[in-house]
C-alpha cells in the first residue's frame, strides 16, 4: 500500500486486494463534516463527479433505500449511471450500489469511509465489490483511474473554493 | 441433483451449487413460448409472480437496459421488488438484477433458461448470483422456496387456463 497521508490532493491509491474488489484511498485537505457534504449533496455533486463535464443529477435521495441516477454530457456521449444507497451514516460510511448504463445489470457495491485525520484533512477510503472478477477487470480497464483522478482533481478545487 | 423431468407442475429442485449461488429447476407442462410469454409480459406476470396476491407491476421495460418494479401486496403488507433487465433473448434467455426493497442495495443477478423438452413441456432453469454468502443464505432461509413454489404453482395454473 502506498502511503497516501503525507500528500494532499494529489494521488489516489487503487489496488485490487481480493478477485472481484477494488480498493481506493485518497487524501483531502478538508474537513470530514465537509467532504461528506460534497459526497451527499446534490447541487455539490454536480459540481465534481462529471470531472468538469456537464452532470445532470436526475434523482439523489440520500437515505436507505433510496436511489440516485447522475448523467453526464461529455464529448463522447452522454452516460447516465445509477444505484441505490443501502447505508447513509453521516459524516462516516456511505455504501451505495453503482451500475452505468451501458452495463446493464451489472452492479458493483460501493462502501466509501470517511475518516477524520486530525489535522483538518480527511481520507476517503472506497470498496467496490463486484459479482465477478471478470466485471471488476472490466472496471479497472476502462479508465476508470484516469476518470476518477479527474473527478478528485475537480474535488480538490471544489473544497479549496468554499473553505 | 433430483430429476424433475418426469415431473410436471410438481415440484422445484433448490440447489446451492457455489456458496454464492442459488439454482432452480421447475418443469412447466406448456411450450417454451408459452411460458416464455409468461415470464415477460406485464398483464401475464401480474396473475402468477404474486402468489395469489395482488400484484402491481410498476415498470416492465423487457429489453436491455430496461427496469422492472413490482409491487406485492400480501397480509403482512406491501413489498416492493425491482431490478434492470440485463439480457432478453426470446424465448432461450432472461438476466436480470433483483432486489428486494427490505434489503435496498443488495443485489442478485437471476438467468434464467428455456429449455424446451421437445414433447410440449418446458424447463425452467434459474440461476442467482449473489455478491456475498451471506446474503445468499440470507434468500435462502428467507422463505423463498415456500414463495417460489407458490408462485410457480399460480404459474401452472395459468398456463393450464389459456392452453
Amino acid at each position: 500500500m502506498i502511503n497516501t497521508e503525507k500528500q494532499s490532493g494529489a494521488t489516489s491509491t487503487i489496488t485490487s486486494p481480493a478477485d472481484r474488489e477494488i480498493h481506493i484511498e485518497r487524501v483531502f485537505d478538508a474537513p470530514r463534516d465537509r467532504v461528506w457534504r460534497a459526497f451527499t449533496e446534490r447541487d455539490q455533486i454536480a459540481q465534481w463527479w462529471g470531472r468538469g463535464n456537464k452532470l445532470v443529477v436526475e434523482r439523489m435521495e440520500v437515505e436507505r433505500g433510496g436511489h440516485w441516477r447522475f448523467v453526464e454530457h461529455s464529448a463522447d456521449g452522454v452516460h447516465g449511471f445509477e444505484g441505490r444507497y443501502r447505508e447513509v451514516t453521516p459524516p462516516e460510511t456511505l455504501v451505495y450500489t453503482f451500475e452505468w448504463d451501458g452495463m446493464p445489470g451489472h452492479v458493483a457495491v460501493d462502501t466509501t469511509i470517511f475518516e477524520d485525520l486530525g489535522d483538518g484533512r480527511t481520507k476517503v477510503v472506497s470498496t467496490s465489490i463486484f459479482h465477478t472478477t471478470e466485471e471488476r477487470d472490466g472496471m479497472l480497464y476502462s479508465g476508470m483511474e484516469q476518470g476518477l483522478n479527474q473527478s478528485y482533481a475537480a474535488l480538490d478545487e471544489l473544497l479549496a473554493k468554499q473553505e
